[in-house]
C-alpha cells in the first residue's frame, strides 16, 4: 500500500513549502549519498520540488530504442528499422537524439543512423523498443540550487513495468530487459553528472504513454488503463491519483474513461468488447483472459494530449457507426465538463483519426512467432491508428502519417494550426510503427533541459 | 602504408605551431561536424595540439570492462570477478570508475558494485575485459580554447585491434565487439559533450597496454610487441614510431627489446623460445605458430613504466637463472644508454618479480574450453606476473599482490617510495587477473580530465 499526504504541493505559503523542499532534499542527500554520487532518492519527487514539464518545454535530448523483435515487427524488422530511422533523423533536425541499440544490431544501428551527427548510439537491452513505456519518465526542478546546496535539477522516475498487463495480459512473457532500461539510462550518464540525474524508484505499475501533463499542475489520464485489473489490483483509484500527484508535481487528474478503439487480435476475430472498468468501477472481467482492445488498454497518449495549457488534441471520428464514435464522444464530454488545475476551460480539437486501417495478410504473414504467449498480430485486425501519437521535439512536431490521403492532409493543417511556433514534419511509413502496436509518441521519450 | 611529417611537434616558434594547429582544428571541424556535432576526426592528434598525458596526471574517471569468458576465467569467472570488484572499489575511492558489462551479467555487476556510489554500470558488449587493450588511448589539448573556437579537450584514439595477433597469434577467434569498444566509449558521452570527445581513428594494430608516456614528450615501448609481424607486419620501425609521435603528440621513443618473460601455455609444457624480435630486427618465426611468451606479446606495462618524467619502474630479478633475468638486464641496459625527449638520463628503480608462480591444476582445471583455438591456460605454464601492472588513481596507486609475502612486501616499499604523494593500495587476489593473461593496468583505461 502506498502512501502519502492527502494533498499534492501546497500553491500558497511558497516560502514555508521552499524551506520543507529544502531540508526533504538535505535528507534525501544524507541519506542516499555514498561517495559523493547520489544515486537514487525514496522521497517523492513533488516533495522535493520536482514535477513533469510540459512535452513542448525546452529538452535535452530524445530517447528512443531500437526495434528487433521478429514476432512484433515484420520482415526482419527492416520496415519498421527504416521508420524509426525516419523518426530519429527527424526529431535530430530540432534536437539530439539517444538511439539505444542491442549488442546485435549496434552496428547496423550505427551505420544507418551515421549520416546525422545530432544522433548517439549507445548499447543498451530490450525486449522490445517502446521507450516511452520502458524508459524513465522526466521530472525538473525549477528552484535554482542555492550556495552549497548542490542537488539535482533533471531526475528520472523509475516505475514498476509489467509489459502493459503482467503475466497474464501482457505483450509478451519476458520483459526482464525492459525493466532495466531506467537504471540504465541513469547509468549512461557520465559519473560526475549523475548527482544531476537521479533516479526515483516507484512500486506502481505505470508506463509513460498513459500519462500527459499540461506542466502547469494537470495530469490527463484514462480509467481504461490506470484502473485495469491487470496493473495496480490493489490500488484504489484515490490511491493511483494520490501517487501521481506526488510523483509528476500535479494536483488535478482529469479521467478519461477509455483510450482509443483498436481491435485486439484473437483467432475469432475480437468482440470489440473492453472489459475494460467504466467510469472509474474497478471490474475483474469474467473468463477468459481479461484483454482490453490495444495492447495498452487504452494509453491516453493514442487518444488525448495538451497543446498547451488549457487546449487539447482529441482523436476523433465524425462516422457514428465506428466503435471509436462512442470513445471519442465520452472523452470530449469528460473535457467539456471539467477545468484544469488553475481552473481553467479547456479547449477541444478535434483530430480525426484515419482509415479505419486493418492488419494486411501480406503484413500478418511477415512475423514469426518467438514466444507462443506473445500477443498476435493477425490479418484482418483493426489498427489503433490516431494522429494523436505525436512527438513535440523543440521547435518541431513529428507526427504520423498513414498514406490516408484525406486524413494525412487534414491531420497536418489541424497540427499546424494548433502549434503555430512548431514546424510540423508527418512521417510517411508510420503504420509500420502502429503495426507494431504504438507510434511516435510511444517509441520516444523526452528528457527536459536543465533549467 | 600511413604517412606524416617527418618530425613531431616543433617545440620552438609556439606562435606560427598554435597559428598551424588552429588552422587544422577549424579545418577538422569543418569537414567532420555535422549538425554542430563532431564525430570523428581524421587530422593526426598531434597536429591538432593533442598528446596523451602521463598516467599521473588528473583523471576524468576510469574505465573498466566485466569478466566473463569462462575459457579464461576460471570457476564461471567468479574469482575474477571478484577481484575486479576489489580494484573497482579501490579506485573509486579515489575517481570515478565506469564498468562496462554485457546485457546478460548487467544486474550481476550493478549489484556487486552498488555499494559504492562513485561507480556507475553501462552496458557493454566486450569479447573479454582487457580495457586497456581494446579501449581508446585518451589524448588531451591542453590549449585553451579561445572565444568561439570551441573544441575538444579531451579526445579518443581508436587504435586497430587484432586480439593480440590475428587470427593466427590471437588469444581468441573472435574479437568482433572488442573492436566496437571505442566507438561506444564514445557514444555514453552525453549528446552535449560529444564534440568534447571526438575520436581518432587509426588502422594501426596497437593495444594501449604496449605503450607508456612520460607526458613530457617520452614514449617507452618493447620491440617484441610493436615490432612483431602478427601486428602491423607492412610498417617499418619508423614508421610505426612516426605514427606513434603523430598520435600520441610524443617526440622521442625507447624501445625496450622485450616484455616480461612468462611462457607460453603449450602442450609440451612450454619450450621458453620468444620468436620475437630483438634489437628492431623483424623475424617470423619459422614453422608452428609464432606465439611469443606471454599472452601480450612483451606489452611494456607488465616490463616497466614511469614514475615521473625522467624516472621509470623496471621489473627485475635478481636471479640470473631465471629467463626474467636476461630480460631486464637488458632493458636496464637500453634505459641506461638513452635519454628521454627532454634529453635527461632516465634514473632506474628495479622492482622484483614474485614468485616464479606457475599456473596450479586446480586453476587449470577451472577452466571451460568455448573456443577451439583460444590460447590455452595448462597446469604449470609461468604466469607473466609483475608488479609493475599497477594502475595510478588520483592520488592512489592501485597495484597487484600476489600472495607472495617477501615480494609483496618489497613492492608495497618501493612503490610507496617511488610515490611519496599517493596511497599505495595493493590488491590481494591479483593472481586471478594474472591468471586470465594480464594485470591491473591492463583492466583499467584513464580518461584524463580537461585542462
Amino acid at each position: 500500500m502506498l502512501s502519502g499526504p492527502a494533498s499534492a504541493v501546497s500553491h500558497t505559503d511558497a516560502r514555508a513549502a521552499e524551506a520543507r523542499a529544502r531540508s526533504h532534499r538535505r535528507r534525501a542527500r544524507e541519506v542516499h549519498s555514498v561517495g559523493g554520487m547520489s544515486k537514487y532518492l525514496e522521497e517523492k519527487p513533488a516533495l522535493l520540488g520536482f514535477h513533469m514539464p510540459a512535452e513542448w518545454e525546452p529538452h535535452q535530448q530524445c530517447w528512443m530504442g531500437w526495434p528487433e523483435r521478429l514476432d512484433n515487427w515484420r520482415e526482419g524488422a527492416f520496415p519498421a528499422q527504416s521508420t524509426f530511422v525516419k523518426v530519429a533523423t527527424e526529431i535530430s533536425k530540432f534536437e539530439p537524439v539517444t538511439m539505444c541499440v542491442s549488442s546485435a544490431q549496434y552496428m547496423k544501428a550505427y551505420d544507418w543512423l551515421h549520416v546525422n551527427g545530432n544522433i548517439r548510439v549507445v548499447e543498451m537491452s530490450m525486449n522490445d523498443a517502446w521507450f516511452r513505456d520502458i524508459g524513465p519518465t522526466f521530472v525538473r526542478c525549477d528552484r535554482k540550487p542555492s550556495l552549497g546546496d548542490q542537488e539535482c535539477e533533471v531526475a528520472g522516475i523509475d516505475w514498476k513495468f509489467n509489459c502493459w498487463g503482467g503475466p497474464e495480459d501482457g505483450c509478451y512473457s519476458d520483459w526482464s530487459l525492459d525493466v532495466l532500461v531506467a537504471k540504465k539510462v541513469n547509468g549512461t550518464f557520465l559519473i560526475l553528472e549523475l548527482d544531476r540525474l537521479p533516479r526515483f524508484s516507484h512500486r506502481m505499475v505505470l508506463e509513460g504513454g498513459s500519462i500527459h501533463v499540461d506542466g502547469e499542475g494537470t495530469c490527463i489520464t484514462t480509467e481504461e488503463c490506470l484502473l485495469n485489473t491487470n496493473r495496480n489490483p490493489d490500488m484504489t483509484k484515490e490511491e493511483i491519483e494520490q501517487e501521481l500527484m506526488m510523483y509528476l508535481g500535479v494536483s488535478k487528474i482529469i479521467w478519461l474513461p477509455r483510450g482509443l478503439y483498436g481491435e485486439m487480435s484473437r483467432e475469432d476475430g475480437g468482440d470489440g468488447g473492453t472489459g475494460a472498468p467504466v467510469g472509474g468501477r474497478r471490474k475483474k472481467r469474467e473468463g477468459g483472459k481479461s484483454r482490453s482492445d490495444d495492447d495498452t488498454n487504452g494509453h491516453v497518449d493514442n487518444m488525448c494530449c495538451f497543446v498547451k495549457p488549457g487546449m487539447v488534441l482529441l482523436a476523433w471520428t465524425d462516422d457514428e457507426l465506428d466503435p471509436q464514435y462512442e470513445r471519442s464522444v465520452e472523452a470530449f464530454s469528460v473535457l467539456s465538463n471539467t477545468t484544469d488545475a488553475k481552473d481553467r476551460k479547456i479547449e477541444i480539437i478535434k483530430l480525426h483519426v484515419p482509415g479505419p486501417l486493418y492488419i494486411t495478410k501480406e503484413e500478418a504473414d511477415g512475423l514469426v512467432t518467438l514466444d507462443e504467449s506473445a500477443k498476435p498480430r493477425l490479418a484482418g485486425t483493426r489498427l489503433a491508428a490516431s494522429y494523436v501519437n505525436f512527438y513535440i521535439a523543440n521547435g518541431g512536431v513529428i507526427a504520423p502519417a498513414f498514406g490516408d490521403e484525406k486524413w494525412d492532409q487534414q491531420a497536418y493543417h489541424v497540427l499546424t494550426s494548433a502549434f503555430p511556433n512548431h514546424e510540423v514534419v508527418m512521417i510517411q511509413g508510420a503504420r509500420e510503427i502502429c503495426l507494431g502496436g504504438g507510434n511516435i509518441h510511444c517509441i520516444t521519450q523526452q528528457q527536459p533541459a536543465t533549467p
